[in-house]
């Protein structure tokens, strides 16, 4: 079931990197942060608890997938993961790979600014998608 | 393994709610949020895709047992599920019940203060225990 107003059930929420029946990656786009990436169900669920056991694992192992493309990639310092939706109550996960000279480490990406923040490349898209594909088989 | 200077290899972290073998469950003791938990994976390890699939998911398993067992017990507006480990890179899961009347919400507990935050009471470390105790059963 979707929701006629969840901008996550009536767009992609950013630049596809993969999808499949129930799950996607995109690009978060967030300057500061180049390889921010979202995960994000396709149904329109709130809670990971409001998901069957099948289903909360399906969307973890793209997290997990996630995380591990953009280590391999990127070599950052640390990934951080979040899942909020205070304000989107639609699951969706936050996979942010943290560098020491980035915008706000060590304090969360939502916290206080620390410096301007070193500017840095995100992986191509197809180079991402096809890292977390090789991951998923 | 484990650090000789981490602070969750060297202490629990906090009021201990429920532990085994390999992971625990603590309060955070942040004021503003009564029912903020910490699951806390027992070896020194940084990274999610650090662990085997099989520890990945006993991990997540306690993660989603507590959600579920705050979600019954405080009926928070949202659940927030994050893991940073920037400044303590040993894997920990802030698992926090948020309310609209809450200090930053609908900002992430780490955004901008946006009041004083409504008083609300925790469950008794007892009560928790035994509602995270029958969801992972």
């Amino acid at each position: 079931m979707n929701s006629g107003t969840c901008d996550l059930c009536l767009t992609a929420g950013g630049p596809l990197i993969w999808e499949d029946a129930k799950r996607r990656v995109i690009y978060a786009e967030e300057a500061a942060y180049p390889g921010f990436c979202r995960v994000i169900w396709r149904e329109h669920v709130a809670e990971m608890s409001d998901l069957s056991r099948q289903d909360r694992d399906h969307l973890m192992s793209l997290v997990w997938a996630t995380e591990s493309a953009l280590r391999e990639l990127m070599h950052p310092q640390k990934i951080n993961l979040a899942s909020f939706g205070n304000v989107v109550p639609h699951l969706h996960w936050h996979v942010i790979p943290r560098f020491v000279d980035d915008k706000h480490y060590p304090e969360p990406v939502w916290g206080t600014v620390q410096r301007e923040g070193a500017p840095r490349i995100a992986p191509a898209i197809e180079t991402l998608r096809l890292a977390i594909k090789e991951r998923l088989v």
